[in-house]
């Protein structure tokens, strides 16, 4: 029973880590920092005679080991009112996971699966993070994954973060749920 | 006078593209595909002393020649219900440009601009293409940019778009806003 | 095989039943001009013992009069980023119908519906009508109702609408699709 | 300095008063209950030659009293992902207001107000609010009132929102900020 945290960031230790690091304190999770990938943009072969071809970069590993957690936390700077490019660059090579054949049960493994969204903006992200929002939940509809929270966080400069006090209470709320989470996970299995 | 159209598409003559071409029949465009060019992830060193350092990639050279056109055309498939990371990277380097020393009316430039988008998708994109275009709101907001119209198109197969009655009427309206837009800039221009 | 156009104007030939006109030229349908009738706000009694009772009111009238129909256009001027106020008093007692043992299909009948919506404002709607839009789409996702399409018009005073040309354009697509809907449900009926 | 809360509610003693009693806890408030007043549904004579007429009902009652105060804070349930009916009604008048000669400042006071926004339903309100408080962002947005904060609650049968932890929390926050905002308005005055 585990978490991956999936990190969009560019930035090392940036707010959107300080935020994360509230919510994952204690919990037995994998960080995966995108930025320490080559992930390139998907090339849309879907409708190629031989479909998609394989492509020299990191997505493999990375996706490969995502799947391994059983709740999958994204956590976000907001770059212009969305994931940051990287997130997206990663993101966007699902559709050609949905056609691997050495993924088959990739729709189905992200269907059993809990999300969670932390995202950290500077312009006004309680409102203007509402759109980012719903693209997450249109992804996880479409997966059928459990999208069970969020936290937004409101922060432009290295340290921001700290003085948000509204988006660390809500950390610490999602810290708690996702120890009820695993624990019952645990239970399931046992 | 003149438009530049920026592609999102990773795939040639798709059917964003073939919307577009209704839109920019007759008209004078330059059309940017950007997946000709390497644009790499922003590093995020707004707060570094030393402020963002020179990339080696094609980011400026866009730029620089989107800048010149007096109105912008966005157009983009939609993957996971938010524009292509392909144009994603392009639009978060806008950051870089920002502080940009050698683009020093960047922001002013933008704020004369008229911009329109054409988005194309599979998946009910009438209503989940929403948060896509209240995200361009925000972006173009934040400049001062006009935002004068979207078209949004729905299609997934290779020529599914030549179905789509709706967008394909709307592209045309466009094109005749864009023909008259064009015709009143030249004549404050002269 | 008929329409049922829902109106929640206050004001006589506003801009919104003219662009309305547009959509109904020559179809088979039933106008409801919701200001003609006394609807009261609902009093949320789901959880008293004796449960919801009877109000004195035109609601009930209305209502059975919507459900007679197979395809539902909800005409609406913008007030506030939002439908009417007198067009939610009506929707708001639909939590009262789901309930009511006089009307044991509601639900059901509703999921085989297909719903169009109009709306009409003058402070940017094309976004800023947004959320209303959305807002629908869970209502007709709640029942499964089918969202079949919209149109958005820009207009503040009257007679503003007539010079939006891309509505009229909207609205006569929306009027060659009911067309074909109403013949292929005499098909199938037949 | 004190706070108007604004009670969309139908039912007493509902989810949205438990929830709002944490935020308003010993803080000098008044409680306007919308569903003790008569509120009719505009007549839209903004075009007529006489304009607006006066309404025989208690609206411009409550206009005044709410105008009365610094921070306004509107609670309702959500009621098919929208404001309730009763709520829409009152703010619909506010067109009216907005050109009522009686209240002269009826635009430039509210543009000096703080606004919060308590909603509560049971449909996954922590995605399926989100266009119900873009609405309400426009809308202040139209005034300039600054829009401060909003809870989230979640909650159908009564009681249930007592079992929201993330709710309460947020509600509690809200509390804080809600005091300290008081205290820097007195000494703004004195």
């Amino acid at each position: 029973m585990s978490i991956a945290v999936i990190y969009g960031s560019t930035r090392e230790k940036g707010n959107t880590e300080w935020l994360t690091e509230y919510v994952i304190s204690g919990l037995p999770v994998e960080k995966i920092y995108l930025r320490d990938y080559n992930i390139l943009p998907i090339k849309d072969e879907r409708h190629t005679e031989a479909g998609f071809q394989p492509v020299l970069d990191d997505y493999q590993v990375v996706i490969e080991q995502v799947l391994k957690h059983e709740i999958l936390i994204f956590a976000t700077p907001i770059y212009w009112y969305s994931m940051s490019g990287t997130m997206k660059l990663f993101i966007d090579r699902w559709s050609q996971s949905l056609r691997d054949k050495h993924l088959p049960d990739f729709r189905e493994g992200l269907s059993k699966k809990k999300a969670y969204v932390i995202a950290v903006g500077g312009d006004n992200p309680s409102i203007k993070a509402l759109p980012l929002l719903q693209q997450f939940q249109y992804i996880f509809d479409f997966f059928g994954t459990a999208f069970e929270g969020y936290v937004i966080g409101k922060a432009s400069k290295p340290g921001d973060i700290q003085k948000d006090n509204k988006a660390i209470a809500n950390a610490i709320l999602m810290q708690k749920v996702l120890a009820e989470q695993l624990k019952s996970l645990e239970k399931e299995k046992s």
